[in-house]
């Protein structure tokens, strides 16, 4: 196992309002961020050998955004909001299972 | 394989020079992660089914930093300057073998 069990990042790329091009962070993305790592340390499932939160720069995959990637299975989710990061954080992340409705 | 055949995520984190602890960005790992990231796109490797080369926040492996992680793979890696990020370039991202000097 690497250094983390699970490693997720969250874009949180902002092209500004005015760019034509969506980015992930016009969805509210980093916010969704600061809710994930947060939810992994009240978990207690923070740390080595076990689950990291990251923001990223752009993972360019901006017209399915907003996106997390979560490593080492590369398995990549659009949400929409808090409970969609509640439903990866208990399935995929505890669990193991991949939330399929949300993959991209 | 997943969106990205090798996905290198470089931690810029910064906590200024009077924090008592170290930080990548003391190390210029930002301009690092550029290098890096024009390197790849002008051996024409990125994109995807190829490899992307992101910044990430704080990876919480300080004390052994500079790091960047490369997924799939889980290889975490410390570095000095680009001819260091040349050789992982050159023999982990395109050959498949990890520079074992680098990691940590």
């Amino acid at each position: 196992m690497s250094h983390y069990q699970r490693h997720v990042f969250f874009c949180i790329n902002d092209r500004g309002p005015d760019s034509d091009r969506p980015s992930c962070n016009r969805c509210g993305s980093a916010a969704i961020r600061d809710y994930a790592k947060k939810r992994i340390k009240d978990l207690g499932l923070s740390g080595a050998g076990k689950i990291r939160v990251n923001q990223a720069g752009c993972l360019d995959r901006c017209e399915q955004g907003p996106v997390c990637v979560v490593y080492p299975e590369g398995t990549w989710y659009t949400y929409v909001d808090e409970s969609d990061v509640d439903e990866i954080i208990e399935s995929h992340l505890v669990g193991g299972v991949p939330v399929e409705r949300l993959e991209i």
